[in-house]
């Protein structure tokens, strides 16, 4: 993967290979890093506006401790493995401290040798995390509300929901495996895998370098995003302000996860012109249609000869789009699945959506309120798992994931 | 992936990129094709002595009918859409064909703009498909003959056997997804998905040119394997020579997979030496107990200072040595999973393990005999899935996938 080294931003940071990017919004001048390492600390959490890189492995986890304390230790632990794992340092066979042969590894191993690949690991919070530790509730922020349900959910609650979630994003499958497992061991005994879910290609483009990738109904993803190039849109729609809730979340955002089934048999036999309609845009270069190319804007107000919006008002870009909704924006950074087959002679295959907001009840709720009533696509797919975490802010100040919460 | 281009095999057919090395173990002289296409046609089918390439998508199919003449139609459909999809051959939104947009497009389109990434698709039949089609019981090779069971074993039916079987590998997840899924698509009526499953990351090589990856047990995996490079093992490990069945295999070759859950967890908390005793290689380098580069030959009989064999009685390496087997070997060829977690906190994480051979019964079933019996590995893994294929050869003289046994 390579990208071209320019200017990013108004504000003028020297972009340097793709790590600059999540140092670069907002935070004081990056100093260059390696290429292919993306800077764990930053004025914001990596893994949201870098760059989609291409696989994805997250885990949701349920804590198993009422212990305030052991959850700190362990975040702090976590912390020092994320940093260490996402700057690619070397470790042995014995793990990063050369280890005891005659004790467990400190490191699982599986990814000595290999660069992080971009390596991204982005931390959050769950709704349910708050009673079990006996926060005080005003540290609820209110936008962390359950979602309500939706028309058409099968949501499966072993695949929704948690405590924690941590998101790990690598160019490299094994790179992204590997940290994920090895968080998931130092939390033995204080944190238990809920579910998780690998993601084998991105569906969708959060920067303006990147190319449109496609999703498994074959359309280009991402195009119409929020992307790290508008500071506008990421100050409006992403970063949590103060004053929208608890001050511990400053500077954070939501992440809302669904697990999107796709009935890929029945897709593929519906005609071309058919699928173009019900998303709104042409399926070879992407454009919306009545456009001509990927990145022309929509129009929804034009009309065919006969009257006909080229747009169906149905349509899913226009059901999604800030136009329809208010100017409420969301910026996408999901993933395509398949997780076997279904027993029912199918492949289990579909959409890993994960979606980057300043408050998913202004935000999420109405938009998928609004695909979930009326969007055709909603005959050929299936929610069946939901997860919704707040992102603290990044940790350029220092300190470790959680502790603006912990120690509020 | 680069790989240097250089003289491969005695026959000195001379190698264009990774491309010509399924065609040149033994086939006439391969004629150059473009980086990153591995010619589907043959010898031997592709995706085999092929280096292994980073993703897997395997299916295992059921066919849905009893009517040979479908499914003979179906074989040739397919063979023409492997023979695209691995040659990279353009499509359109609607297809290949370019397609009426008022009719399902004939090729799903995810994989659009995509280069092949060295896609090989691997044909097999199981032991199950001759009853149900009525073929002559004179066909059914020996050596396809049901695996004993082992001690240890969990196995799943619904993650085992199938009539039929594809292997999709190539450097990009999404392409093979792509293939399978088209695949599949067109078999509707005729096939049905039995299980499926994805590989994130190659466990094996299968060729010299190849550095050798790890394992989830963070070991390095496909060191001491059959390879491209030794004609002599191809021909007497991994093909199928006239005599030693029906005529209709000659020149193919046997699959079996097992889907191999990794208890990851009680792994990790094995000491770095249990681990190295175990598996009979040091963890870093990989390097046989007692030797100090990767590829060094194991010395079984070399002991210690207090006698003790170097290379443990029950190390893995020994008891799945050729050495302890009577010459067996078998060409590994598998990959990494993990599969969302088990609903008890834990990864579902393992190896997807492929291996081909020239007999199953011959050489599988006595290694993994010796290894349930006496690997101390065994206490950390769990088979949950089998099955056995038969891999007909190459279609280098042209034809389609099982004519050979259709039309016997
Ligand atoms: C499997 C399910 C889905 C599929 C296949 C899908 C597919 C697409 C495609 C092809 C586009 C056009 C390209 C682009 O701009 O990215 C798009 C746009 C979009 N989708 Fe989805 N989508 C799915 C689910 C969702 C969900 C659950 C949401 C949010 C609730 C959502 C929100 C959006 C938005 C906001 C846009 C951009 C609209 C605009 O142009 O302003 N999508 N989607
Ligand atoms: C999860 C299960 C398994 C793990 C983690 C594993 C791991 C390994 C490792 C680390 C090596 C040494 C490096 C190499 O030469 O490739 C190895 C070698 C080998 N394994 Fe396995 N293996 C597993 C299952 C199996 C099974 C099921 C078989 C066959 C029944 C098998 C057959 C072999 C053979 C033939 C060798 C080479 C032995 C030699 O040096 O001659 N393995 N395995």
């Amino acid at each position: 993967m390579t990208l071209s080294r320019r200017r990013l931003l108004g504000a003028g940071a020297a972009a340097v290979g793709m790590g600059a990017l999540g140092a670069a919004c907002g935070a004081p001048a990056a100093t260059p890093v390696p290429d292919g390492v993306v800077p764990f600390r930053g004025e914001h959490q990596a893994g949201i506006v870098t760059p989609a890189q291409d696989r994805l492995h997250f885990v949701s986890l349920d804590v198993v401790t009422a212990d305030r304390a052991e959850v700190a230790d362990l975040l702090r632990r976590w912390t020092a493995a994320a940093e260490r794992m996402t700057a690619g340092a070397e470790t042995t066979p014995g793990g990063a401290t050369g280890g005891n042969p005659n004790s467990p590894p400190d490191d699982t191993g599986e990814a000595l040798g290999l660069p992080p690949a971009a390596l991204t690991l982005t931390f959050g919070v769950g709704a349910s995390l708050f009673a079990k530790l006996g926060l005080d509730p005003s540290l609820v922020p209110p936008a962390l509300a359950a979602l309500p349900p939706f028309r058409g959910d099968q949501l499966d609650p072993a695949l929704s929901g948690g405590d924690l979630c941590v998101q790990a994003c690598s160019d490299d499958p094994q790179v992204a495996v590997h940290a994920v497992r090895n968080l998931v061991r130092m939390g033995f005994g204080v944190t238990a895998v809920r579910w998780s879910q690998l993601g084998f290609g991105r569906t969708s483009s959060t920067s303006t370098s990147q190319a449109t990738p496609r999703n498994l109904f074959g359309f280009k993803d991402g195009t119409h995003n929020v992307k790290a190039e508008d500071p506008d849109d990421l100050r409006e729609q992403v970063w949590v302000a103060p004053g929208d809730g608890p001050a511990w979340l400053d500077g954070g955002t939501y992440l809302v996860a669904r697990r999107i089934r796709m009935h890929v048999e029945i897709w593929d036999r519906t005609s071309l012109a058919e699928q173009e309609t019900i998303i709104g845009r042409t399926k070879g270069v992407g454009a919306p249609l009545g456009g001509t190319a990927e990145f022309d804007l929509a129009d929804y107000a034009a009309v065919d000869g006969t009257g006909e919006p080229r747009i169906a008002q149905n349509a899913h870009i226009r059901l999604a789009s800030a136009q329809a909704l208010g100017g409420v924006k969301i910026l996408r950074r999901g993933y395509n699945f398949v997780d076997g087959s279904d027993g029912q002679g199918h492949l289990d295959a579909g959409l890993f959506f994960v979606a980057f907001m300043r408050d998913p009840q202004a935000q999420f709720v109405p938009m998928q309120r609004a695909l979930a009533d009326a969007d055709v696509l909603m005959e050929y797919i299936e929610h069946t798992g939901s997860a919704v975490f707040a992102c603290p802010a990044g940790l350029g100040g220092g300190g470790y994931w959680g502790q603006s919460l912990l120690e509020a």
